[in-house]
């Protein structure tokens, strides 16, 4: 059995009698039962996931992953691809917005290159697992083969083992890869059933005429691949790339580990599609970050059944979004582990109806 | 001149020059122009309140406001006036949702009795301003004199001066007093114009036969008091509470010194209509924190024209949506003042429609 299929297996169903101890704790805590709303509900579900009646977010990890994409060739983005390794050399300087993020967050962040086009130097906080120097373009064949779909979706799995094994308690899913919004939306159309139209957006900012462009092209690769979303790992290879595979892989490796995992917006998204298409178990374990400005994002998040925790017309990508939200899931669980209940602070309870004390 | 007129007197506007400063480096800032939405308008707006044009948020302070509200006496919340004292004990141990999330978000809370209705021990941590020992039953006459409304605004102001003396960058609002969605209503209903079965929720729970009897009290609060929207003072001392008061000298102090300010919910949203009734300019200042499941709370938001930041479905004051926001506040600071520019870094810019780098 391979890490994929043997991950997959080892996937489990949220415990429900944690969920129930940490509801009712929840609603003896000082406060009117209900009235910290979403926060509430998010430590419930943490509770099923950790299996902790008391779950705890400490060690928060953004896992960021890089790769290169083929069918940037075809003109669908406002940046070159050499921007790819730019911006994750910033990444490791501690540059950019997710490292920024990051420290307001006090969370780490994972930088993996799984396909950048160019060499980078090895170097302290950078983990190579290079499955090729970006992928093929999309409209002239397959993105990628299976086999390398699989080794990019091993090394997510990889990855977030070995976070898990240094005591991540969180996991938040980020992308960096000039014209990945282009595969995202290929994965999105063919995984949820929407037209490409529907799916694809304005990217890093391009205008409508070229948004137009973006729509023919994404067409073209799903007639040229005929991707079918009963074979997700056929579509990634089709339509995807090497750092959408890897976040799959990561997303189903922290269900495996029972480890909540924050989406980020529309390309983690699209690695969630393809991670619930291989395990539709997994589902239990995500919680949406944010909805990001990308219009195929909202109808990634319907499919999934999840609602957003943030809306702040973010459509960066890098893991922005989740470690954003990193501080509300935080919230959630550290309310139920430091408040005391009313009996345990003395405070008085509800009246009930006649008066008495309820 | 009072300490009011005072305050009110030395609001300014928006600083545009250092607006138009930090919009420019968001612009180059290594990701795409307007990739992070709402950060990106919030770091310039701090830009414009601070003038500075890269904006500083570091010493975050909660101030919550405690009062008691002799309107209790008709039965319109479930639980009983006493809470008020225990909740506020639970603020000065370190115990409430206020304190946890705090802790979570590195600021302080500083908390006011402002008119509880018991005693309560001089303790550090704990600013003692009474008014009086609760306010008057608004359905027999006014909750408070003029005089008594305008000693609790300059108490807020008095609190929120000595907060900023201390270093503070931001200030968020809170409340605590049981009665009090009860006076937030009826401030709610004056200042926007809505009628009193509109702005009325279920406060800390009630079932929907008690919210048409709280609805009914406002009603005869207001038929009762007659408050006049153009008379903010009068408005806070026949329907208001002690701790409402002070949150409106809290608003007002923030403008006048320039601090950004976020609401909380529906109680400091009552005392945001207040300060911006008295003084219009004050909205500039204001940062809405969430949008909370009092339904009156969507209303207040919509009249100040303010957007919030999050939407939770969080229902418990105390500045718990406040504090839940700082977090997003501080992150858009930080964004301006610690991302290096495309040209700083290095980095290619966007592709020009003719091939070339724009």
């Amino acid at each position: 059995m391979g890490i994929i299929e043997e991950t997959v297996t080892g996937i489990g169903r949220l415990d429900i009698e944690k969920m129930r101890l940490a509801r009712s704790r929840q609603d003896r805590l000082i406060k009117p039962a209900g009235s910290l709303g979403r926060l509430e509900e998010l430590s419930v579900l943490l509770a099923g996931i950790q299996r902790k009646a008391a779950p705890v977010i400490k060690d928060k990890v953004i896992i960021t992953m890089a790769g290169d994409h083929g069918v940037t060739a075809e003109g669908v983005s406002l940046y070159p691809a050499v921007v790819t390794a730019q911006m994750v050399r910033s990444f490791l300087k501690g540059q950019a917005a997710i490292n920024v993020l990051a420290r307001t967050a006090g969370a780490r962040v994972v930088v993996v290159d799984t396909g950048i086009a160019s060499e980078l130097t090895p170097q302290q906080g950078l983990i190579s697992h290079k499955i090729g120097y970006g992928t093929r373009n999309m409209v002239k064949g397959p993105a990628m083969s299976r086999e390398e779909a699989s080794r990019a979706i091993a090394t997510g799995i990889e990855v977030a083992t070995s976070e898990k094994a240094k005591g991540m308690d969180i996991i938040g899913t980020g992308d960096m890869g000039i014209g990945n919004t282009t595969a995202a939306a290929a994965i999105t159309a063919i995984m949820t059933g929407h037209p490409p139209d529907e799916v694809t957006g304005r990217g890093t900012g391009i205008d409508e005429v070229q948004r137009r462009h973006k729509i023919t092209i994404i067409s073209r690769a799903l007639a040229c691949n005929s991707p079918d979303r009963r074979d997700p790992l056929g579509v990634l290879a089709g339509v995807g790339g090497f750092e959408i595979a890897g976040l799959a892989g990561v997303i189903l490796a922290a269900a495996a580990s029972r480890t909540p995992v924050v989406i980020d917006g529309f390309i983690s998204g699209a690695a969630a599609l393809i991670a619930v298409g291989l395990a539709p178990e997994v589902k239990n374990f995500l919680i949406a970050g944010h909805v990001s400005a990308e219009p195929g994002h909202k109808i990634t998040l319907q499919h999934l059944g999840l609602k957003p925790l943030l809306d702040l017309e973010l459509r960066l990508g890098e893991g922005t979004g989740a470690v954003l939200a990193f501080f509300l899931v935080e919230a959630a669980a550290r309310i139920l582990s430091e408040m005391p209940t009313f009996e345990e602070a003395g405070i008085s309870e509800k009246i009930a109806s006649d008066g008495s004390p309820a």
